[in-house]
């Protein structure tokens, strides 16, 4: 026996994740070396192996684990953020500017390096998209069906879900730009940008090129 | 001398480049395999090698025609589309959904497939967003300006671009799922939901949680 503590195996992968994390995000998947993230995480090379297979599984436990943050912290906020499904979106789109403003490393691994590397790799993410724009979808069929209008509907939930995923992830890029614009300063942008000009829509207002 | 007709290189080129976009569209790029490229475009794999250097080489002319073709749509569309700056932006909006639909292989590997795989390929990528983020941050300032809002400026216009082109990214994959809806209608969708929503904001409509 060592007098070095004995530190619980998942705690220790924690551990190893949370560097790991920082080192992808910094370096990209390709170059990342799990000799610099055993050094790091202040233990051997062959303990990360046993902890996490090998480098795709490290990064895929990576993935995983900021993914399910992520998911968690969107749809947590969108539970609690109010009764009006505008505040909930309201409240779920801040917690995922504040996220990517407070874990950024988190956010480059999410977003930047997750794409083709893997099956495996590809399908987490797609969950965690899948999972936050159902919930969008839902918040916004719920703003729909409150308003009493008729002619929308999950269809027309759905394409303004992805219109403002989309937006939320290329917003980030914009973020990043403007390190001195707050997390809630950006969804307020957003909300306005987009659930007032939903409303309008709502409420008869309809664009056309024919008479702009 | 044989009876087979001379193929200039650079028509060479494009016929390689046109089979090798389906071929990485359907494969990725990692699965996808020069025989396969070379087999379908009836040439000899060494030839392939002589022509576009490297499956890496041969996947960076695939980027960059299909991005150069995209980005001068897009901007070959707001540059005629029309005298307001909102017609510009629904003309661009229009020639990219149109784009995606028409050239659905095309999209796949420049929105899916191109990430991480290179610094050379991540810059082809990153040029072309950013050509058409300069292009719609311009429309919407040229609107903001019309609109005689002195509150609203580059950065608002900078925001509005990164909002719209990734809203549009991402309802690329809405409009595969729902491949009955045309070009038009996505188009028409997104400029009601965005730039009604700027129109309202600019005439000093404020959303906020307070009172929503």
């Amino acid at each position: 026996m060592t007098g070095r503590r004995r530190v619980p195996r998942h705690e220790r992968e924690q551990q190893i994740i949370d560097v790991a994390v920082q080192v992808f995000a910094k370096r990209g998947f390709h170059a990342a070396s799990v000799d610099e993230i055993a050094e790091l995480a202040g233990i051997s090379k062959p303990m990360v192996y046993l902890y996490l297979d090998s480098k795709e599984g490290l990064f895929l436990a990576c993935l995983r684990r900021e993914a399910d943050r992520l998911v968690a912290a969107f749809q947590g906020a969108a539970a609690t953020g109010g009764a009006a499904p505008e505040l909930r979106l309201h409240a779920a789109l801040l917690a995922f500017f504040a996220f990517v403003a407070e874990h950024r490393d988190s956010w480059v691994v999410l977003h930047r390096q997750a794409s083709e590397l893997s099956e495996a790799i590809a399908t987490a993410v797609a969950g965690a998209r899948r999972a936050v724009l159902a919930e969008v979808a839902g918040l916004v069929l719920a703003g729909i069906t409150e308003s009493g209008d008729s002619q929308l509907d999950d269809e027309d939930a759905d394409f303004v879900a992805h219109a403002l995923v989309g937006a939320a992830d290329s917003l980030t890029d914009w973020m990043a730009d403007h390190p001195d614009q707050s997390p809630e300063g950006v969804t307020l942008r957003l909300m306005n940008m987009v659930w007032v000009g939903m409303g309008r829509v709502l409420e008869g207002e309809v664009w056309s090129p024919a008479r702009p």
